[in-house]
């Protein structure tokens, strides 16, 4: 991809960063195949992940987005299920697949690095992402992508007062903002609510949690693409 | 404390946040008293305190600062010191116990309502503060100090980057900046360093990894105060 991109009409473009970026629910589905090999010797079901999910969503006001917020409903998940005889040993595991994920390498999703590269110049580029600060952070560092980004905000949450409170903070009309991400809940629907302009990239693998209705998506009026790699041209259709 | 601050010689004034204005330290070493009563059963010794302290330290680097991760160093801990015998129901009660300390209710200390109140238009106030993002916003709202402070800057380290990063973003000076906090290692010293002033209020119970030596603490050249009541008198001396 070689295209530079045309004359923008955006002054600002913010970039989601898990699975918009880089690979990351994949490496949470790992985790929990994982954990079914732990808890393996204790159950027949196969409602783990079911309980799981439910688990996730309950602490998810408790806890917020987020690695270690997941390890701590993973093992309540685990004594949920075996009734509290899960193994201190088998704890430990599910604690030491917390830190594999807090570690795990970050993997560049494809066209990343060529479409920043492009965009360089021509708009104003932030990350916008939620989850624990000091993991995103870490990530943001091990991506080598900083120093594309003019900043990144990490927030707690992705609702329109989020969008709003950062377009006013980097002074730019939503008519001069365009979002870009994965998430139709997270990175779509809040910022179309805004009359912003929004470019929705799905996932191979979306949490359920951040999955939205089709209907629904085709009447945002975001820009579905299937890979970063179209952006650019898309952009300079427009 | 009616008094009214002078012409100030600031024009930011950053205040920490766990232990400068509510009480958090003492909320931990409650949550240490729990988990020693739930290990009750299966230690005789002592030593609980030292092999967690040292988990948590060993964490740091994996987990950053907050409760979440506190709470996976608990269980942890227990782990470790039962030999893996610890039940399941404990370690649900040592979450439980994880979930309490994100949801106790935020306790002011003395003087931070008024000494706010009377700085307000005297100075740019904001926060400065570390942990998880999810909990430190969730305390600042339960706070209710929120509409005293311009913005509140959560971060996931305090070092003297990290406060010359923030003095940039205020386009403040360092001669025009004040740090008030409890903590020598997070919200002194590398204050200090960039030549910036800083109000020392020692709190009840310190962390012990964010204790610092006396002599240390006298050379900085930081004005140590008993308590946030003592701020407005001490500025007017100045």
């Amino acid at each position: 991809m070689k295209t530079k991109p045309k004359r923008l009409p955006y002054e600002l473009i913010a970039f989601d960063a898990d699975d918009t970026l880089w690979v990351n629910e994949p490496l949470y589905h790992r985790s929990q195949d994982t954990l079914e090999e732990i808890l393996t010797d204790y159950l027949e079901s196969r409602e783990l992940r079911r309980v799981l999910y439910r688990r996730e969503i309950e602490n998810l006001k408790i806890f917020g987005y987020g690695v270690k917020g997941f390890t701590l409903s993973m093992i309540e998940t685990a004594v949920e299920l075996t009734e509290g005889k899960v193994r201190g040993e088998d704890i430990q595991r599910i604690i030491d697949v917390g830190k594999a994920l807090l570690r795990s390498p970050v993997t560049l999703l494809e066209g990343v690095v060529e479409t920043l590269q492009a965009l360089q110049g021509h708009a104003r580029l932030i990350i916008i992402t939620k989850g624990d600060l000091f993991d995103q952070e870490s990530k943001i560092a091990r991506s080598g992508l900083a120093d594309y980004f003019e900043e990144c905000e990490i927030v707690s949450d992705k609702s329109p007062e989020t969008y709003a409170r950062l377009m006013r903070k980097h002074k730019v009309d939503p008519d001069k903002f365009l979002m870009v991400g994965n998430s139709p809940k997270s990175d779509i629907l809040p910022v179309c609510e805004l009359g912003a302009a929004t470019v929705w990239i799905p996932a191979q693998a979306t949490w359920e949690h951040e999955d939205a209705d089709e209907t629904v998506m085709n009447a945002s009026g975001c820009l579905r693409l299937a890979s970063m790699r179209e952006l650019i041209p898309a952009l300079n259709q427009d």
